[in-house]
């Protein structure tokens, strides 16, 4: 097999290029348990100079992820060989890693399940405007609440259906995101990002003990933080505190940081401590891939 | 294409046929929103005499669903088609069918999703030994909570990680089933089936408005025990209910209606309620497929 012919479909939204268990192809079987029930976790990598960022973080929540739904059997060393291999000649692109617990017979028991399906999709860059990052982003607070369960929180497993939920709540192409509070009405975080509020000078984010994602961003940006000597906060936050916080942004692994510059009809400055955050960031850029304690994603397990 | 020479595949579990979109084919892109986000619907039916049972009653939940999530462009008329090449001369076996959003690009949004993707396989009829029908089964209350979210409640979604996890916690042979509780410590339904007491007389089951899935065989046995002169009632029942409860059985489309015998270590006897509604049932299977008001789930939109 020729590793490097890779799988190549076209759609009318995205070219994407996909490796299933070390193989080019792009067919997964019916049934397949990540299909039928949402039973296993993803990882989006942003790559630059043609290497995955914060691997090892990505490869940490992965494990951790993996752990709590007791998908046992999967080689983060062979993801990153093949990784190696879907990458190469590839620069500026982004990684998509899904680990599915594979194949099982008809029901919700794990027994006789074989070994876990590998899917590393390669896409092509966002292309999202430099004004996203430099001026701000809109974004509206949706109506869409998230579900508590504590032994799912954290962890980017693959039943999304309420971020798609959320994020089908609008089409308006001039707002980039939304905020999406837990069943008690408590801020968690964006459809597809972390959020971080600066009030009286302390920068906070929603604790993620009941639901929500625990952002690789959003632990590189707590721990940035706090090397730039701010005050940081994993607590709960309700939505009401937008409306006093200072500055507001968002973060996730592809966008690194956006300030937000409106919330419905709230503005808010694009400040000092979110920009103060993006260039540090930035200097980390030239550094390497594993700048900061790589291990780290404050993700309990 | 030959739509009679379907794709079967064998695993060391089972063997299942399968067709998708209309083909003899087991592929499904990685694209595919099934199986990144768990965003899509599915049914299981009992095929006896080569007709899928309650057919009708199952394309009205898989409607529900997917008007729920706005997914559009599923034809059931498709579906009877494609299920009557697929079953053609068999006899006695299961039909799941899985419809999904399609294929996207990567990303929440469901702007740009292609049509929905229609999977319908079919699985050998399952072995359970005849005493689980006539001595009752073994059941346990299960650790895991079900969290609470009215707009995926009662519908059957592809996000099912916590029937996964509460089917994890026991791997003893002999136990059959596990009875799941929400967040709130409400009883709501077993791992793959619901739930029933029999309680002063009166036929009690979870209601469903906050989580659960609002099962098929719940709503013909709710209907045939309203024909048979019994009192039922969907309402909040707590797990220490069960302590009190005369009878106690489950069902699905699958199993029918299962007696418990033993719940952790309370034993229960198969009562009389639970014999009666069974030989309801049997009756209506000499009748036909559609034998009572088949389009009412009992479902909530």
């Amino acid at each position: 097999m020729c590793r490097v012919l890779l799988y190549r479909r076209m759609t009318s939204e995205n070219t994407h290029v996909v490796m299933i268990n070390g193989e080019a192809a792009d067919c997964i079987s019916s049934t397949d348990r990540g299909l039928l029930y949402g039973d296993g976790v993803f990882e989006t990598l942003v790559v630059e100079q043609g290497v995955p960022r914060f691997w090892q973080r990505h490869m940490t929540r992965l494990r951790a992820g993996c752990r709590r739904l007791a998908i046992t059997g999967v080689d983060t060393g062979t993801l990153y060989e093949e990784a190696g291999v879907l990458l190469a000649g590839h620069e500026r692109c982004v990684l998509k890693i899904v680990i599915t617990r594979g194949m099982g017979g008809r029901g919700y028991a794990t027994r006789g399940c074989g070994q876990p399906t590998r899917i590393l999709q390669r896409h092509a860059a966002p292309g999202y405007p430099d004004t996203y990052r430099h001026e701000g982003v809109r974004v509206r607070l949706c109506q869409s609440r998230l579900s508590h369960n504590p032994r799912l929180a954290g962890i980017k497993h693959l039943n999304r259906l309420e971020q798609v939920l959320a994020r089908s709540e609008w089409d308006d192409p001039d707002i980039q995101e939304g905020l999406v509070c837990d069943v008690d009405g408590r801020l968690v975080e964006g459809t597809m990002s972390n959020v971080f509020l600066l009030a009286k000078g302390t920068l906070l984010t929603p604790e993620l003990s009941r639901c929500g994602v625990a952002g690789i961003m959003r632990s590189v940006v707590m721990e940035l933080a706090g090397q730039q000597g701010l005050s940081v906060q994993s607590m709960t936050i309700s939505a009401d505190d937008l409306g006093q916080a200072d500055e507001v942004f968002l973060t996730n692994s592809v966008i690194g940081i956006w300030p937000v510059r409106r919330i419905d009809a709230g503005d808010y400055p694009v400040g000092p401590v979110t920009r103060q955050l993006q260039v540090a960031l930035d200097g980390l850029a030239d550094e390497g891939t594993e700048w900061i304690s790589d291990e780290n994603t404050g993700l309990a397990e």
